[in-house]
């Protein structure tokens, strides 16, 4: 099943040699004919790593496999499949992620731990890891550092465009880049969407550091976007720091050396994960929601969570209506303290309602211009206090339901 | 906007006259032409009331009177209009709501709160109360104890069909009934859902009893459906004990006496949640979901409910596909404890994976013939504990799309 390129689909950037890391992309026929769906990437020695994953209690072997490689702190190579996600595999699962592991360790000269596995596909059927182990020698010796893009299409499912992000930093006066690939919310026809994400910069970054930078920047990046509420069993943030940059020591805890760096890792996994909303199944309209006024900024997430995740207010984009009573709905649904008579909502930074009341003559047509656009604004002020949150979401289409209903047997 | 009615609708039973209720319905033209849209009921002195209203934290102006009201634990009237749901109407909300019940409380000769409200329909306009007022003198003078079913339809928004329910039940050797009617599902084209239900028996029980059992009822029912996890702001659910019936004396906290009442009104409010359900947007299939095994209820409703809640989940009924990988998905995102390797999954009763793995060679000709019914039967068990509870919801189609979607201005 293939799906036409989402209109709101941006153009993979430019993607220059990272010093430290090595990647390719081969076709193991995994489950796809006539296409990449085997992504090896080889890290110089002394990489650190940080990860973050699925929050699902179901979640797939190789997130329990990372989890575990993670303790070490050390990466020297990282194998991802497209085509099979090997989820609900059993022992048999964890087996075909250790032999994955097992043969990259062998090329790469590391120990197997310090090689990261994510996988992508259907779920349920056995990984055929003989076809990865046979096809990783010939991928190994084809590995450069120039074929970003390969790797960036290599680890597709049913995603219609590939997705990257470039950002520099500096750390003690000194240049440093991040750079990322990302997949998601295409579809395994018909099996569950994943985002996978893998991140690298060439600064020397001491892996507790990586850590809590990552898990703050994933917050407010793949933590506040939804496609449609559900949580893939093999969603995977990876970040490698490959230490080949020549600048100043970084301590073990980071700290304010690291401010820039933060900012820029940011930016990279905001604009990896709006990309992937941008091809959220079906999406026609991206739709950013900024919610004020609420009692803390973690209320505020709540709200605008709740928000992202109503099929009414998402049906209601599609539909090109500037609904707010659906958004107070949702509003009201999240158990947040809300105060029905200071509730405003603005469309388009139009303020349709305050103090609980539509506005009386407000100016419709610049809402109206507004809905039709690709690019949606919803904005909501509690009037409660100081809280702040902004989320990321599609419009619920019959594009989903054409993807998701379509039968599979 | 009209809808076909739903392939999954149900016939309205016999409702014959309950002693201590006196109803009608008519047309007062608050928004909708040629149909009736304003309900009122007359209860006999004496009447004892419970309700349990949305947890939506922008409730319209109706609920808070309810709640208000009900502090007083009697009731003499009931007031309903559908068009419009008198949501987010601030001050002016209040007064038109307050207006309605006095003009009731007048031709009734009651306190004004003694008078329940109800609104559903589209939100953030003023309620034009003096059409109520106005037709109210009407209503009241034309009341009869027969007219249950002009009354289930006066309610009606865009639903498709007419819901209502009856049972009978014994307190103390004497014969009681219980019956109800109850909309929801359908949509004020195009703004929110509401789920209405009113329920009356004519049997003698102090408020407080009935409250407790009332909340229990609504527990294992109206709280376990799910259409497509949105709130509405005016969901309302009021039990009217008329005194009637002659049997003998209930205590104030009800007890053993009312064992097979509570039974009874707890199969009233299931079969009126479920017609909600079957009337769902779109709807074209009715889905159960059964879990066991989990570590104990509450954890077994939240992942019920996370499967209900499943977009994926919904959208592969829709397609008929018995699509087990996204069941595991929906329990794993739920929260609550899970073991991957313990998991069983069972569609129409054939079990398709156990223990973590699909089972070799299931039978997979029934659950294809299962998933081609209207009635879609899901089971999962954790493996884990004796946790056990059930949820209803219904598929996720391009019905819900074109009723939610079309555009309003």
């Amino acid at each position: 099943m293939t799906h036409p390129v989402s209109p709101l689909a941006v153009t993979l950037p430019e993607m220059p040699p990272l010093p430290g890391v090595r990647l390719g992309a081969a076709a193991a026929g995994i489950r796809y004919k006539g296409r990449t769906d085997l992504v090896m990437v080889e890290l110089a020695q002394g990489t650190t790593v940080a990860g973050v994953f699925t929050r699902n209690k179901c979640p797939g072997a190789p997130i329990g496999w990372c989890r575990e490689a993670l303790k070490g702190g050390q990466a020297r190579g990282l194998v991802v499949n497209a085509g099979n996600a090997n989820v609900f595999t059993g022992r048999a699962g964890e087996e075909a992620a250790r032999r994955s592991a097992e043969a990259a360790a062998k090329l790469l000269g590391c120990a197997e731990e310090e090689v990261f596995l994510a996988s992508t596909g259907v779920i349920g059927e056995q990984l055929p890891y003989e076809r990865i182990v046979s096809a990783l020698p010939a991928l190994h010796n084809a590995l450069t550092e120039d074929t970003w893009h390969d790797a960036a299409r290599g680890i597709m499912t049913t995603d219609t465009f590939p997705k990257g992000a470039v950002r520099t930093a500096k750390i003690g006066g000194q240049t440093v880049r991040i750079q990322g690939i990302a997949k998601g919310s295409g579809m395994i026809a018909p099996d569950m969407a994943t985002m996978l994400c893998f991140v690298f910069t060439d600064a020397a970054i001491p892996a507790a550091a990586l850590q809590s930078m990552l898990g703050k920047a994933v917050k407010t990046s793949f933590n506040r976007i939804t496609v449609d509420s559900d949580t893939s069993t093999s969603d995977t943030v990876l970040l490698f720091a490959t230490g080949q940059a020549d600048h100043p020591d970084v301590p073990e805890t980071g700290g304010p050396a690291l401010r820039d760096f933060a900012r820029a890792l940011s930016e990279v996994l905001l604009d990896l994960a709006l990309q992937v909303v941008r091809d959220g199944e079906g999406a026609q309209k991206l739709i950013r929601i900024d919610v004020e006024g609420a009692v803390s900024h973690g209320s505020a997430e709540k709200i605008a969570m709740s928000i992202a995740n109503s099929p009414l207010v998402k049906t209601a984009v599609a539909g090109e209506d500037a609904n707010w009573g659906r958004i107070v709905m949702a509003v009201g649904k999240a158990g947040e303290p809300a105060d029905r008579d200071k509730l405003g909502v603005a469309v388009g930074g139009v303020w349709m309602a305050r103090n609980g009341g539509v506005i009386d003559g407000y100016d419709e047509a610049p809402v109206v211009a507004h809905m039709k656009g690709r690019e949606i604004n919803i904005a909501v002020d509690l009037g409660l206090g100081k809280g702040r949150a902004t989320a990321w979401t599609c419009d619920l289409t019959h594009g989903y339901i054409d993807i998701n209903g379509s039968y599979r047997s």
